[in-house]
């Protein structure tokens, strides 16, 4: 009979994809949960640029949390992609700076918050996420977003979809401050 | 054609289930996020009675969150229930601690996490789960907790089943500090 192993390692890769809500508050919570520790945690927010719940909450409460946003306040127009430059520009700085952070082993937890988003507007590709999982030093790296290909979800140590059994938006409930952002 | 109703109703119910890892962190990253904006939140924890990052953030970095465990720190021995008395007190504390908070509308949002896990114990009934839902005044309500039954879906906002599709604990990783507790 083969001996269970238990291991206590402390670089494994999370992705929580699917398009029901919990995603980015479920990468929010282990930063919370690591912090109560004491743990340094570093919060790299793609797509979005506006304030948040969750950027008041890393600058006023949670010193040891890192938070930083490279995504525009514009929404991305899916229909006409002619502007997606200024979006470009916020990935590729984002990019940069998720693998210094990778490098540094520093933290540990890094959250690259909705960079699975990124995939879809051709704003990063496959190889250039599997880069960065392959550059992480000893931080538990946790990736979110819509859309995991089958070789991140081949690559990660845990995947969790999730799916949208109902959801309030339909009834058209606006995002609500505090419970959204 | 029908008008878009467009409302900023502050007391929906969550349900966050499934037998995938981030449903307590889902729970805990919308604390977190409105206590950004310096919003009151309530989390009761049933199920769990150790020492943990969240109950420690709770205490030491967001003085508006209240963090509450009514669990044993022993596991419920799901093969021998002759010892369940414990775990009913304990729940039967909870549940009452969360009907005085849920009737006093001073949170912003209430957490009653793993509940749905007191149901496989018989610990509460769905009548009982219904029953809180209903006395909620206006906070935002989230359960948490495998098992969640077609009634309490029926009766939510929203629902998300954080789907496991993969997870590292078949490979042997145990439970680590700032990541599962």
């Amino acid at each position: 009979m083969q001996e269970t192993k238990l291991v206590e390692d402390n670089s494994l890769i999370h992705i929580y994809t699917g398009t029901g809500k919990g995603k980015t508050t479920a990468a929010l919570g282990i930063c919370l949960r690591a912090a109560g520790w004491g743990f340094e945690t570093a919060f790299i927010q793609f797509m979005k640029g506006r304030d948040s719940g969750e950027l008041l909450a890393a600058k006023k409460l949670i010193n040891t949390m890192l938070f930083e946003q490279y995504g525009s306040e514009k929404f991305i127009n899916k229909k006409n992609l002619s502007d997606i430059s200024e979006h470009k520009i916020f990935a590729d700085r984002g990019i940069v700076r998720a693998k210094e952070l990778l490098l540094s082993s520093r933290y540990k937890v890094i959250v690259l918050d909705e960079i699975l988003n990124l995939l879809e507007f051709e704003l990063i590709t496959e190889d250039g996420i599997l880069e960065l999982i392959d550059m992480n030093g000893k931080s538990e790296l946790i990736l979110t977003g819509r859309g995991a290909t089958d070789q991140l979800i081949k690559r990660a140590d845990l995947v969790t979809e999730m799916k949208e059994i109902k959801h309030y938006y339909t009834k058209g409930i606006i995002a609500r401050k505090g419970i959204e952002y």
